[in-house]
């Protein structure tokens, strides 16, 4: 049984995600990440990163960090989600990274400046918001000549680039002008693992407020 | 034959570090960051996000981009410096995927905060400058339990990790106080691999200068 140290937050809510898709049971943990428990001694023993989520087994032998890797460990030991052919894992790996070092690091700065930063600091508002949108519109480029972000199949990328976008409204950003991405994003809505998800994990973060 | 469009940047230096290591031809093709190359319509079509390195073959039929998604491309198909035991694989995507979004984001914004912006902006470089040297200090904490960033085992892993501690004075870091970061540093420079392909792409970048 794996356990699974999350709160609603774009990168938590890839490995409930993932974990729906396969069909493995797991039991979630809340790490309320509004209150700094992300930060507290329990959690930094579990990830001294201090950053959900987090991915154990029940006696704790096995413990990984980072969600993409998490994503890339569970697709491999379940043989789904990540294809054997080395041209379409090229692409799989590709959008994880462009995710993880790119449009990640740019939504979740873009909302810290907005929204949380003491004072207002229009020059970095600016370069973290129009790199933000720069990414939106190259990921809208990509779904407009394929169905998924890394081809023609579903794989544990959509689900990568799913936690932030699903995670807009932080940087402020909307699907107006991405319309491939609203396409997308609409039919990744319509799986059942991934309403499944958001809906304990929101249960989760709404029992631990 | 590869071919790797790169600059003497920390993404950069990744690929023909691996493709030394696993003694694989190539060439290198110049691409000048510090004049804006990277933005030109002939490289936009190479990459539309606009970033090195890019790896293609001659023809041009087979284009991957974001450096560790190369890393994983060349192990994988070369069956070299990623491990096919699931935990050690596990330990190798956390370590890509936290130096991808959290060292290589941090040490960069950093650096641009410190050297670049426009205008001072204090809280700004203290974000980043701090994010950079905690993740600093949780590489030096890794290193001092193992050899190599994910385990007992040289890795592509320890190749991504070492794009940026090896351009370490941009974000104005040392390793003074990260010993364990040092040794393994000065390990990664005994490796006839690593002082070739820094070789090359230096000569690569000097003669574009």
């Amino acid at each position: 049984m794996y356990h699974v140290h999350a709160f609603a937050t774009p990168n938590s809510v890839k490995v409930p995600i993932a974990l729906e898709e396969l069909g493995i049971d797991y039991t979630l943990h809340a790490v309320n990440v509004r209150k700094g428990e992300q930060k507290s001694e329990a959690f930094l023993a579990l990830n001294a990163n201090g950053k959900v989520p987090v991915l154990t087994t029940g006696d704790r032998s096995f413990t990984l960090t980072e969600s993409a890797a998490i994503l890339v460990y569970l697709a491999e030991t379940h043989g789904k989600l990540l294809s054997q052919d080395p041209l379409r894992r090229a692409r799989t790996f590709e959008q994880l990274f462009v995710h993880g070092s790119g449009l990640s690091p740019a939504f979740g700065q873009a909302g810290y400046f907005l929204k949380f930063a003491p004072d207002p600091m229009p020059h970095a508002i600016e370069r973290f918001s129009s790199e933000a949108n720069r990414q939106l519109k190259l990921l809208d480029a990509i779904l407009a000549r394929q169905p998924f972000v890394a081809g023609d199949e579903y794989s544990i990328a959509d689900i990568a680039h799913f936690g932030w976008i699903w995670r807009r409204a932080f940087p402020d950003l909307t699907l107006d002008e991405a319309p491939h991405v609203q396409r997308w994003y609409d039919a990744m809505l319509a799986r059942p693992a991934v309403t499944k998800a958001i809906g304990k994990l929101e249960r989760l973060a709404n029992a631990n407020a």
